[in-house]
């Protein structure tokens, strides 16, 4: 164990697209843990898209990081010494330890990871919020069902790969679009949607023409987690009666594509004359589904009948970077950053 | 009876808002119903914001009226002749007729009228297509409950009246927004809004300030009639997990505000970061709540519980110019035309 902890904070708010300018490496003495607390250090890292909101200073479902605080965060970590009845040393637990290789917790939010179901990075992925994430939009707030039609947008992503196949094994017609020829190849053969589409390789109405090639049915579900054109592109093939899980807008968090996007009205008659649904959620509202969840998934990851795949950025220091990458769509799948090591 | 019959034909599309010139009357032999038809004289035509969409050659629910072809609208009407078991001379019936002064049917989406509940316009009003429109929207759709607040749109239209008056009934705070202050002083002191501003004198800012003021816990439904700068301002007011039902857009109908239209991604970004769910209905999707509707309501409108108010344009060849006004909100209530006497 070192002496020293390292930390990433927020050293100045994005005006825009964040630069690495926007963030600090600090060193500082280790916390010590206090009756009823326990101290752990963070093997894994986990970076999502919903961190560039806290870096804001807006209004938002969350409190903002304050400049100079740690960058907020999920983690998958192990505890070094515990003086908390429910904790022991070398316990691997999930929590918000944020940024950060070391972290001190009175067990609030901490969850007990068991390490033979499958390797603990799982806990921020498949096994953890993003694998809730695409449980709980597919299943309770989109209502997806058998034989019906589901258009996944970041079809690769942590999220979305958990939503095209869980629609999958549900019996829906499944279409990805993604990012690169690259990751819908992989898309189709190693996740198993029906058919995915690059949204780079064409304008919105090229990809709203293709999605309504690969839905000969028109669409009943759209799992929204992009924003952008590809919001565009689906809208005119929903069908009457169809819902919007709306999970994330990536490509309008930085404020990049706003004056390309779509107009209001024009979203607004969609909804109107095709009646659509659309909810917005907020995946923290939902942790009480979490258990249900498990029960599901666990065994799917257990024994391999769900694929997944993660990017890894090595040490703390590489977090910024690979989290500026992760805003441009550049990471597959899982984005991880290995904080420590891990020896289950 | 007269010999001939007239009706309002759409003579071209408009290119935006429309225009007198867009409608031609035209006069024809009154027809001859066949065995298992009757024939009905016009007594009150409806004119109502949907009509603008029927105008457009676009996909949308319905079909466009075609070129020529007389415009639609709901009728109350009377039976002249029947070769129709179900039908008697002298019924009064609320169907489609379309802006005709007879029609003919062979009792395909026809109602039957008790002229003894309320006078008979109100078929076409607060006891028919509006007040379920609003019934729907508020019970059904926003799921709206007692404590809560809701802001009304179109707040003393044909369907917003009724919102705020069943809103009322119901225990929750109810917020009217409308386009006068004529309308607005009428929305308090006749129909029990607990408050109702005029967007006319204000902007979307000064607007959504004054919806914070009015309610101090939020809005948790908002009724959406309207579009434009009321949807602009109602939304940063909408407390998490908020519903909108979304009925109408007036204001972006003909493209007139579309300019000034609030950005897509300010929309969907409100819609996840306060969760909301927006759903789009149309009202004849909901037709098997009639019955429900009218036990619950025709009661209240025979006693007098519920208030509502007729802007009655004379004689069929004034129905265009009375639809324009309507789309221009120039109405007060429910906008009627006076086709036939009616003798009850």
């Amino acid at each position: 164990m070192a002496d020293k902890m390292k930390r990433i904070v927020l050293a100045s708010r994005p005006k825009a697209v964040p630069t690495i300018e926007n963030f600090r490496l600090e060193t500082m003495d280790i916390p010590v843990p206090r009756p009823g607390q326990f101290l752990a250090r963070t093997i894994w890292l986990s970076l999502d898209p919903y961190m560039r909101g806290r870096m804001n200073d807006a209004k938002s479902y969350a409190a903002p990081v304050e400049v100079g605080a740690t960058m907020e965060g999920g983690c998958v970590a192990q505890v070094v010494r515990s003086d908390h009845p429910g904790f022991d040393a070398g316990d691997i637990v999930v929590g918000s330890f944020g940024w950060a290789s070391h972290g001190i917790s009175d067990g609030t939010g901490m969850r007990k990871v068991d390490p033979s179901i499958a390797p603990v990075s799982t806990a921020v992925g498949v096994l953890g919020m993003p694998g809730l994430t695409a449980w709980v939009g597919l299943n309770d707030i989109a209502q997806a069902k058998v034989g019906e039609t589901i258009v996944v947008s970041a079809a690769t992503g942590a999220v979305g790969s958990m939503v095209g196949q869980l629609a999958k094994r549900k019996g829906l017609r499944v279409i990805g679009v993604a990012g690169s020829a690259d990751k819908c190849r992989y898309a189709v053969s190693e996740l198993g949607y029906d058919i995915c589409l690059d949204h780079r390789a064409c304008s919105a109405a090229r990809l709203s023409a293709k999605i309504a090639e690969a839905a000969p049915k028109g669409v009943d579900v759209y799992y929204e987690n992009v924003g952008g054109k590809t919001v565009e592109a689906v809208l005119p093939n929903m069908n009457t009666f169809g819902r919007i899980a709306l999970c994330g807008m990536i490509a309008w968090y930085s404020g990049e594509n706003i004056d390309k996007a779509m107009s209001m009205p024009a979203a607004w008659g969609a909804i109107l004359r095709q009646r659509l649904a659309v909810r917005g959620f907020i995946i923290f509202d939902h942790y009480n589904r979490l258990p249900d969840f498990l029960a599901e998934v666990a065994p799917l990851i257990s024994n391999g009948e769900i694929a997944y795949r993660e990017t890894v950025a090595e040490t703390l220091e590489n977090a910024p970077s690979a989290f500026l990458e992760l805003l441009k769509g550049n990471n597959f799948g899982k984005q991880l950053v290995r904080v420590g090591d891990y020896s289950g």
